[in-house]
């Protein structure tokens, strides 16, 4: 009895020498609970028409906003301060790494001009249309402090899309031509439009002129390509490791982790050197699916599948949660104008629209122009499809910003203050309302005109017609090659009107000559227990 | 070319307006290329006589302290300062949730006895030696500032064990019993220390009674208690949510991300809640083995078992890493003697020997005399390696240490300094130089009065010997019983003596009958698709 009682008041007093800080404890407390809440509750809504994970989880994270404002009475909403590092170095790269890793890397590839065009060409439209639509709107709204720095700033924040809910929606199988442009606009644009912010904020703007546009295009492409190199060197290396090393004899757990490691030391590395961690990641991804996936042990190939995924799931969610919760930061609404924050936000939406519309039906009316078949075509509904998936603004938008305008001064100006908060108000706007009805209008677009599934399913012609049209490099055991003058003759022009898969043809040739047999893959790795789903591509199997 | 020129220029004007802190992105480069390049050179040293991963990571870490220390003019060799918020929040509940999840349950709990016994009593005895003697000792020696408070917490501090060596060497189907006290031992042991040093922490040392002492008793067995429980519902929910919701239907990437998180909200709920976090967490993991892995879908096990074993793996690599890369920080050795460093350091490990020996074999003598079946005895060999085992000092001792000395005052006094170095030196000597001779140590006592690999195996009686015991109960298909009567009198002592395995029996009669349809477990999941190898324990398959 002497002893039960005593329990309360060493309780007391015991709380004090815990280790750890308890304001940490809590807000990883009330963070995870959130998280299964969310998955939860994301689960029980699958096969409702207006929800998803994202708005589940940004709702979830305005509630408890809500509550954490009342219990502290109106002094913060904030359980934790929205860090760039925590979202730059921890959320981000496991979610770009997983979308390569993921990605359909034939599809991919097969549009990977289209997806250059809107994902760069666009990307960098958009940044300027939106820089200059601010610029010359933005002083007769009463916003008078910002400089030519901020304006380029707010361009590239918001060139930045965020095509999860849509992707969520798209059937990658029903429509790959459509999804695989989507995703891969999404990636392509992440990275241009933080590149460009970057190099928006290493400008020196006190003398803009040609040499300063040239610059940036030069920064830029820069960038671009030492990311990739840099992304593709160490899915190599990780590749070629684990193939010579034989890692498999001893343990699969240090397979797994080696791939884990690798794969963020390349981000971390290419952030150290100034490139985009985000193309390297991305990159690596897609190498180390092509290779390294196929060198490890079939119980290795299914834990990396699950385990990528599941870590990016989990980072996704913890990032609409995390906005959601910091969006009513009372800091930032006290200091700024309502009317003023509802002008400026609408403004910045209409040219959000107006900026994506600017190059999404020019893009795709333009290569529509240059493709001759016509099922690789992308019609106008697909065309609005596409418009409307790059709509909705995500989390590197709300970091950017923040970067932009809660950093660069220690206090927070009354302007500053109105472009984080506008930029919330877009964010929200688009991601809750637009994100929602973004299932029934897919939906209704895609089955008011349906077409046979396999209608977009092909960017170039056959596999097959491309053995024959180069038969003498191909395996001499395919086929006899006894009418082979007459088809090739035929088959030239299809070569010149289809340089993607031209190109392609002649990397898989060069795949399998040079590069499988040094950093292993598919059919390449004697020594792994083959099974007719664990040799596939990840996620075919 | 212009464009090529201006890429210097703009690369040196962009390395102050990337968004992270290029100290921490430093620093991560480095840790994340250590980890790599020991998760390399760990696998070649695989079959290595005197190296093991621990070492081989320790001694980089220290390797690279050297060179930070030289580069940096012997200003400073850390690269990341040692946070215990990041050791308690982040490195270890993977740690235990791990070793939790593969558990050998029935094993671990035919043991349970004997775990218990040197894990938290001997782990007791230990703490009260250790205090004493430093109490007695360290006056002599020259250290006179510490105070009451401080003995006891070096007590506890070095009560903290770090068997992994013993255990990469020790083969857990050649030696169970041994295996699985060790590995028990161990957990427990984190728990007990972790749990005593709270309590010193919250101790009123001004007036030290008997009732002192049993309110350390009292916390201690309710901490023990409340944390058990909570670990055991948080498992139970994450089953019962996971088989009721069928989440395998939508996402196997939902499933593994729940299990991930529901076990991390139990540590941080308990950590709220004061209490032991390692607890609760290990048996979530349990818990988590035992019910709801059976719920979830095949690939989502894989992953799980893998996943969670790679984590912990990765965890305990950085651990050893980073303390040893913390080891050489200067500021600590330049504020205390060395001459004095060391004789504490010897007279600490002196105590840790005798400590040990001061429990182990007692304890073994005695739970010798109990058994009566030879085979499940602890011989003289057996009982040297558990004792060699518990030598080693790890980085949960390194962590209490910093907490006691580094936190407890705003400077470093010298002789907090000193108690700070000594265990690092105990630390460092214990697990190189023991740390390398454990593998050879072992094979040798083992080796040398080898016995049949079943020797140790039983604990109890066979299966079948219960099953004819309690058949009246049992499935009437098992057998006939015609000859039960005269069994079963025979058998009535065999239960009174073995009363752990009754206990097992009869545990196992409520889970298939109670608890397994309810929250799921092996045989009670019908929707999953069952394969030979899936559906047995995550450790077995």
């Amino acid at each position: 009895m002497g002893v039960l009682e005593t329990i309360p008041v060493l309780l007391s007093s015991s709380s004090s020498s815990s280790f750890l800080d308890t304001s940490t404890v809590i807000a990883l407390t009330v963070f995870f609970a959130l998280l299964c809440a969310c998955i939860i509750i994301g689960h029980l809504l699958e096969e409702n028409r207006w929800a998803n994970e994202s708005i589940t989880a940004l709702l979830l994270g305005l509630c408890c906003g809500v509550v954490v404002l009342l219990i502290s009475k109106f002094h913060s909403s904030r359980i934790l301060v929205f860090s760039e590092d925590l979202f730059f170095l921890y959320l981000l790269p496991p979610i770009i790494f997983n979308a390569g890793f993921q990605v359909k890397k034939k599809r991919f590839f097969k549009n990977f001009t289209t997806i250059l065009l809107f994902g760069v060409v666009g990307t960098v439209i958009s940044f300027c249309l939106i820089s200059l639509g601010a610029y010359l709107l933005f002083k007769r709204i009463g916003v008078t402090s910002l400089d030519i720095q901020d304006y380029l700033a707010v361009g590239a924040i918001l060139s930045a899309t965020d095509s999860v809910c849509t992707l969520q929606v798209l059937n990658q199988d029903e429509t790959p031509l459509l999804y695989s442009s989507v995703f891969g606009e999404g990636v392509v644009n992440d990275a241009t439009s933080i590149v460009l912010f970057n190099a928006v904020q290493s400008l020196d703007v006190s003398n803009i002129d040609l040499l300063t546009a040239l610059k940036l295009l030069g920064t830029f492409l820069y960038l671009f390509f030492t990311s990739t190199a840099l992304g593709i060197a160490a899915g190599l290396i990780s590749a070629y490791i684990i193939k010579t090393l034989y890692f498999g004899r001893h343990s699969t757990d240090r397979e797994v982790a080696l791939m884990m490691l690798m794969a963020y030391l390349s981000y971390v590395l290419a952030e150290l050197l100034n490139l985009s961690g985000i193309l390297t990641i991305f990159f690596c991804g897609i190498v180390m699916s092509h290779y390294t996936w196929h060198n490890v042990t079939e119980s290795s190939r299914v834990t990396t599948k699950h385990a990528f995924a599941t870590i990016s799931f989990i980072a996704e969610t913890f990032i609409f949660l995390y906005v959601g919760m910091d969006a009513l930061d009372i800091d930032k609404w006290k200091s700024s104008k309502q009317g003023t924050s509802i002008a400026v936000s609408s403004t910045l939406f209409a040219l959000v629209l107006v900026g994506r519309a600017a190059f999404v039906f020019p893009i795709a009316n333009i290569t529509n122009c240059i493709k001759k078949r016509p099922s690789t075509k992308i019609e106008l509904r697909k065309q609005f499809i596409i418009w409307w998936a790059g709509i909705m603004r995500g989390a590197v938008t709300i970091a950017l910003s923040y970067n932009q305008f809660a950093n660069s001064d220690k206090t927070l100006t009354e302007d500053s203050a109105l472009m984080i908060t506008s930029t919330i108000i877009v964010f929200l706007f688009s991601t809750v309302v637009l994100g929602s009805i973004t299932k029934p209008l897919i939906e209704a677009v895609l089955l008011r005109n349906a077409k046979p599934a396999h209608s977009d399913a092909t960017d170039i012609p056959s596999l097959d017609d491309l053995q024959i049209l180069f038969l003498e490099n191909g395996d001499p055991s395919d086929q006899g090659g006894s009418n082979e003058p007459a088809r090739r003759k035929g088959s030239l022009s299809l070569l010149i009107s289809n340089p993607t898969s031209t190109v392609h043809y002649f990397w898989r040739k060069f795949d399998d000559k040079f590069m499988r047999p040094v950093f292993g893959g598919q059919g390449f790795v004697p020594f792994v227990p083959s099974s007719p789903t664990g040799a596939a591509d990840p996620q075919t199997s």
